[in-house]
């Protein structure tokens, strides 16, 4: 008697099957499985692998033991069954990030979770191993928990190899994929999910301008596409959908058709992973943002620039905000990617304060590796440090910081560019409080002598990126 | 027979008589004069200064011989005439600074001014000669050619003399002037205009609340008030109106009753000397700002700490856009008193190379003397050398710098946060260009080796405040 299989909660359990291999069975095939748990349901689809291989992934989410038989338009790939035992997960693997408490993440298995993400766009799309290598290291040693990443290549890339079949713009075969970029591809997605980082993937951009022409298909191709994207990839635990960058920017697309793919990832998606899409335009007003009250939306990636908004972004749609621009730190002449570390740390600062989350990225195109947000490499600004000291003090505080503001539990008053000597804070009469003076900058965190209650005036050391912390004793 | 007074152009013509003394001549003595050379008519109120004496001040703005009348209420002041010599302007004085080619200021004999404010709200009321004498020092040592200042006190103040009759807000008779307080307040106008220094008095404020009365006075009286200040201080040619600072935050009056009272101060200053108004309200849209649109209004007084607005105000209002308060550097507690002299310094570049003009202020509470804002004195900050700087730069490129580079004849391109490495820009192919880097911080003016033509190229320092500046040669 064979040993049943174990794969432990929230992991991959995938069945490999062979089946026919002539014709298109990428297009012609159809593939899924039926796992059981109990009472609870799951079908995933399959995907057509290349050389007459087929396979099903599936991310458990109970601890059991799951049954499972497949259904096919296939009578030789039809009605496979089988079974797995579920176990429960090792640690650092805590399930997929979920919204929690409307403007907040954590883990499927309650561990509050703060993107502090990065940007880089292609890094797995230049066939360099060396690079894609030295990224990962990279990454291992940033306080980064989540990065932004393309499927699609843009108009100036020649990578070695695309989602779809074909070699070169001129033959790309938007009715076949191409199974060796998907696996490499998803090896990488494994990587990240072994440092405990999210993949925020971007499906769709507008880089493309026809020159590939993906960035251009009809509705029924980028259905095709997304179905056999979700059927891959969706079983990775870390995997975020981010329907498309900068999706104004593309003039193939109305924002009726980004509804209709957004709920149709919504539908294909067994695991519910995040879901949003991501503005490009150059806003002053903050109503011309896509309406992320919309319900298929999970939270709100947003571009913009002036992190003082997060206040007003988290009253108009009540989820989570995430900055995923704000501006790149670096020296690029563009308007995006050139401001200082001092002004991005700021930025952090002043969104995270006001209950946002910022992402990161880096753009200097002057130094041995190339700009971090297009292809990886090494880091070379001021302000991951800062962001790894930021992330420090945010996790060493409530998970709703906001919330604990106003049950007088936590307050974390940043100043920014403002260089007060003093504030006067209002404190409950009947609460005791520490408080620390925070350096953003110089990354120092001075506890004040004694305590305070009440109307309280607070010195402070008058100079610009400070704060003050306040903690219930 | 007697020699002709001589008076220079845009100084002060003042003609004293001897009048009656009881009742109450403020309220009760009609006094005006018509001035008259060749064709031209001008009509000045008089005014009573107390102990019997009338003065009526004039301002002529032609050379050559005006000839005058009084005419009175009051048989003992109506009729003397006589005449006196305009001369030409002595070195140092232009005349009544006026706006030119829409969004610019020039003196009356055509020079440009381009406003470099500062504030010091109550230099001249708390009775401290040597302090006044030390702003006065101070002011001349600095870059500022314009100071907000108001002629009512605020509520936290007890002035040994205010405008009207009266030793404390209890006993204030806003039936009668104290002309002493008027005395000193001309000499301190003059002391100014010596300086080369525009006196933009603020002739209303919210910050009253109800303790003297002044901010909730009837129409009635504050056009008395209005008339007889016109009557005093018009003539002095250094002086702007700004109608009221922050009239929102003055729950007494309307839009409309400013508007009015706008429209009475334009009916009664026969020089029709710059006049604005000036907002208080943080403001997301720019749509709640006060109309500047509005004939009666010369320029945009604005007070908003975003000065990248400066493009989208001048598009609203075809005035010259002043940004009167933008925050002081300093480090008091308030929002508005305390960026870092980076910032402040940043706020000014930002607004410039954008067609507009940046005030000052600074708000240091814990150093030697008080406030410069509200008190003048010393000035402790680190912008106020760097605005220096950034006049000089000024000045030495055309009066028109937007203009021109719509002209071709001259860029100003200025980075503030940004540190591009390198800037692509596109020139005239038939004009030969020569460049600059100018370091906003450091002061620093650095020439590019060779000239420039066409889409060129153009590298850069990589640190943030940076400006490039094309001169056509």
């Amino acid at each position: 008697m064979q040993t049943r299989r174990e794969v432990e909660k929230w992991d991959i359990f995938e069945l490999v099957l062979q089946g026919p291999s002539e014709g298109n069975p990428f297009r012609d095939v159809r593939l899924s499985a039926q796992f059981q748990y109990k009472n609870r349901i799951v079908k995933p689809d399959g995907f057509y692998d290349g050389n007459g291989t087929y396979r099903i992934r599936f991310m458990p989410d109970r601890a059991g033991v799951w049954r499972y038989v497949t259904r096919s338009s296939k009578p030789g790939l039809d009605g496979h069954a089988g079974e797995f035992v579920c176990v429960e997960p090792s640690p650092g693997n805590r399930g997929p990030v979920r919204v929690k408490d409307r403007y907040l993440f954590a883990y499927e298995d309650g561990t509050p979770f703060m993107p502090f993400g990065t940007t880089c766009y292609h890094w797995t799309h230049h066939g360099d191993e060396r690079m894609e290598a030295l990224t990962l290291q990279t990454l291992k040693e940033s306080p980064f928990n989540k990065v932004r990443m393309c499927l699609l290549p843009t108009r100036d890339m020649q990578p070695p190899a695309f989602a779809f079949a074909g070699t070169c713009p001129g033959d790309a075969d938007t009715t076949r994929f191409n199974p060796a970029f998907f696996a490499h591809l998803e090896k990488r997605i494994g990587d990240l999910r072994q440092l405990g980082i999210e993949a925020d993937l971007i499906l769709f951009h507008p880089y493309d301008k026809g020159h590939w022409g993906f960035d251009g298909m009809d509705e029924e191709t980028d259905r095709f596409y997304l179905r056999y994207v979700i059927a891959r990839l969706a079983a990775f635990r870390n995997v975020w959908w981010s329907l498309s960058n900068e999706y104004d920017f593309n003039k193939n697309k109305t924002v009726a058709d980004w509804d209709r793919l957004l709920q149709y990832v919504q539908r294909c998606d067994p695991y519910q992973h995040l879901r949003s899409i991501h503005n490009g335009t150059k806003m002053y007003k903050t109503s011309t943002l896509y309406d992320y009250t919309k319900p298929w939306l999970t939270h709100q990636s947003i571009q913009h620039w002036d992190a003082e908004l997060t206040t007003e972004w988290r009253e108009q749609a009540a989820k989570p905000v995430v900055i995923d621009e704000i501006s790149y730190e670096g020296n690029s002449s563009r308007r995006w990617g050139n401001i200082s570390g001092e002004e991005f740390v700021h930025r952090c600062w002043e969104g995270m304060s006001r209950g946002g989350f910022v992402s990161h990225g880096e753009s200097f195109i002057d130094r041995e590796t190339r700009a971090w947000i297009s292809a990886g490499g090494v880091l070379y600004g001021e302000s991951p440090k800062r962001i790894a000291f930021l992330r420090s003090i945010m996790e060493a505080g409530p998970a709703d910081w906001i919330e604990a503001a106003e049950k007088g539990a936590y307050r974390l008053l940043y100043f920014g560019r403002r260089q007060p000597v003093y504030r006067h804070v209002e404190l409950p009469e009947d609460a005791v409080y520490r408080a620390d003076i925070i350096d953003a900058w110089e990354m120092t965190v001075t506890p004040l002598d004694g305590t305070f209650t009440g109307r309280v005036k607070i010195g402070l050391p008058g100079k610009p990126y400070i704060a003050l912390r306040l903690v219930r004793v």
